[in-house]
């Protein structure tokens, strides 16, 4: 067997054999095949595509390129969750907690932010104390007794993954939903947990740009899961604008424990109860989806969400008592108000452009190695769909550098849209797939 | 402008500008951009193609990488001559002596052999003591006071092609209309000589296996020469079965000494003689290809087309009397020989199976650092169409390494076939492109 072979087989359209595949990513994660042949590779896998058998194959063969964990120290049903990446996502630190107080068990690795999306382990990370680097033994140990862990990815959890997904990153070679799917699942099915639920996101803060593009990834992931015998449930939700009203870490975070006291914004919310359901109803603790989603509202109406999320960072090596004191996370010391210049509706809150107006504001990064301002972001007034009159603040702007911060505000600026008509708020969950 | 631009344009089935074609040239020549780039670019390319005005920049901008010869020194039209490659080609050696005797200046460079595919500077170079490394000065000194020369292309000629032609041969990018064309016609351009004629071989011992591609490629490469203000003809010619009887090095110069004394192969004189006659009509001598051709006939009748041969060593530092004495070639110690196992007629001689066979004998090379036997080589007694009975001579394999030219025999003999009926062999000269 030989790369180059490959690499041919693959440009006129040919199916690659479970051999080859595991070849090709054994090989390459041990240095044996130059950057040079795998990039030409991709880029024919990018434009020839990849059959559903290959995308099984190439899932399980960068799987098995690192440690695969096993959770069966830990009692019960775990349950993954997975959020493709968004603007302002902070469902994990809601929907963790409440799945947790109604008996699942979750042990779950987030990774950081990266361009315009973030990443629970940084926001996290700005709650004075917390770490997210833990020994599996002390991670067993916490799911077994708190119920819940969200600790930071391993480098030993699919390497060849990573290596792919830098030269992917440089060659043009990302979007493919082949490529996607396997190296998102080859994660998740490494990290041991009987069932997963995913968050796909779509619109212009998100990978996959339409409704189609998708609910593909989110059937193909959810078949993945099926072939290694995970259940695997795919929630296809909104991204055009960014979710909830905060877009940072410690923003977020506010926000994320806002919210488990019944005080968030109403979309986020809504998310976070119906994705809670599911992983209830996935964790073997409710009879359907809808008991799942009623169990998950009263953990979030009787306050057990919120001890479950102070009981996390206690057991995490945070202060709990951030949930009734913002001011001992990491603060600001700029702020600029953004206002609309008519009255009008609000059209569009352009993702991305909030995305990259929160990272230029210091909140994420553009690179790996860059280190990240925890007090910086975006704090929305207004959403798609609601009134404004002229002079109305639409958004904060905040960070701890004067000029990140002037960048930041022109930036978000042009992300948003006044119409004279009035303007529907978009669908927040469009449909759940593989239920 | 950056790369990852260029290739998710490319990837995207977009035009590439003059602007980008130039920068992806000039900084990959200079080691700015990686390996990994290019390769996923090449990779685009090859699936999504190249419009004629990229592969003329493309072509412009390789041929600017490097050297551009002046060869305003020499007198006269300068007519080059290229082949796109093939197994038992020895018509350079035949072709520069009859048009040189009929006055057409020749300053031609040439290369070595790689895979199945001879090259004229190794077949050169069997004669002893023929240098085909020369300084300009002396070169056009050559061409001026002999009226041809063929030397092995300098490393400055057109690099970039160099670097991107190693690329290719190991991500499996070789096979695109837009890159095979513009990597001739760059090294051509940069040659300097005013008129060029192309053999564009066609069938399984030619890179381009069809008539269509062969004729597209034809097409191109005309069209190329033409934007950069050349006369440029290229001839559609037959590589289903080898050129001639010989296949090797000092076999071959053997054969273009015995047909330049109207002694060769029948198809060799004939491709010979048409193709002589071109370059005398390109090259201002004749005022048509059919006075061409009898002039290259003459030429070769009269002896002038020989001498002219002889000159042309003799002025590279080789024993002319080797026309007279191929005792003083390199001889092989062993010789075996290809038998008709049953009564037919020859329906099939496979071009690549033979250059193949003769590579194995070791008169070709796997990789450029390879070593080659000059003696080594194939020299068929019978061609598609022939009729043999059981215990005929179809072939000789020979060789200085036993168990090398044993190899030979057994892929040699394999790629003839006998059939009952009586066949028709190939027409040789399918078309003329261009005149």
């Amino acid at each position: 067997m030989n790369m180059y072979d490959i690499i041919l087989k693959k440009r006129e359209g040919g199916k690659l054999s479970k051999e080859e595949i595991e070849y090709f990513i054994t090989e390459y994660t041990d240095g044996d095949i130059p950057d040079y042949q795998a990039s030409a590779l991709l880029m024919a896998i990018v434009l020839k595509g990849l059959s559903e058998e290959e995308i099984f194959d190439l899932t399980k063969a960068m799987k098995k390129s690192g440690d695969t964990i096993d959770l069966s120290a830990i009692d019960g049903i775990k349950v993954d969750k997975h959020s493709t990446g968004g603007v302002g996502d902070s469902t994990t630190m809601i929907v963790v907690p409440l799945a947790g107080a109604c008996g699942v068990k979750v042990a779950k690795m987030s990774g950081r932010g990266l361009g315009f999306t973030g990443g629970t382990v940084d926001k996290l990370e700005s709650i004075p104390g917390f770490h997210t680097a833990m020994q599996p033994k002390a991670f067993f140990k916490q799911v077994n007794e708190v119920g819940i862990s969200v600790i930071s990815q391993t480098a030993h959890v699919a390497p060849a993954d990573k290596k792919l997904y830098a030269l992917r990153d440089v060659t043009a070679t990302v979007e493919s939903l082949g490529l996607i799917s396997s190296s998102i699942m080859s994660k998740k099915l490494a990290s041991g947990s009987d069932a997963i639920l995913l968050d796909v996101k779509c619109g212009s803060g998100a990978l996959m740009k339409t409704r189609e593009d998708a609910r593909l990834l989110a059937e193909t992931m959810c078949k993945i899961g099926a072939s290694d015998g995970k259940k695997t449930v795919a929630a296809l939700t909104d991204m055009s604008q960014p979710l909830g009203l905060a877009v940072g870490n410690s923003c977020e975070v506010i926000e994320a424990i806002e919210t488990l006291k019944g005080r968030g914004p109403k979309d986020l919310e809504e998310l976070a109860i119906h994705l809670a359901g599911i992983m209830i109803y996935i964790g073997g603790k409710a009879k359907d989806e809808n008991e799942g989603m009623a169990m998950a509202k009263a953990a979030l109406e009787d306050g057990s969400g919120l001890e479950m999320f102070r009981k996390l960072v206690k057991a995490q090596g945070g202060n709990p008592d951030i949930t009734e004191n913002y001011k001992l996370l990491p603060q600001p010391w700029y702020i600029l108000e953004i206002k609309a210049d008519r009255d009008g509706y609000i059209s569009r809150i352009d993702a991305m452009g909030i995305g990259l107006a929160s990272q230029h504001a210091g909140a994420g990064r553009a690179k790996k190695e860059d280190s990240i301002d925890l007090s910086a972001g975006i704090v929305l007034a207004k959403k798609v769909g609601d009134k404004v009159q002229k002079g109305d603040i639409m958004a904060r702007v905040f960070g701890n550098t004067a000029s990140k911060v002037d960048t930041a505000k022109e930036l978000a600026e042009e992300s948003f849209s006044i119409s004279a008509e009035k303007c529907e708020p978009p669908k927040l969950i469009k449909e759940i797939i593989g239920l």
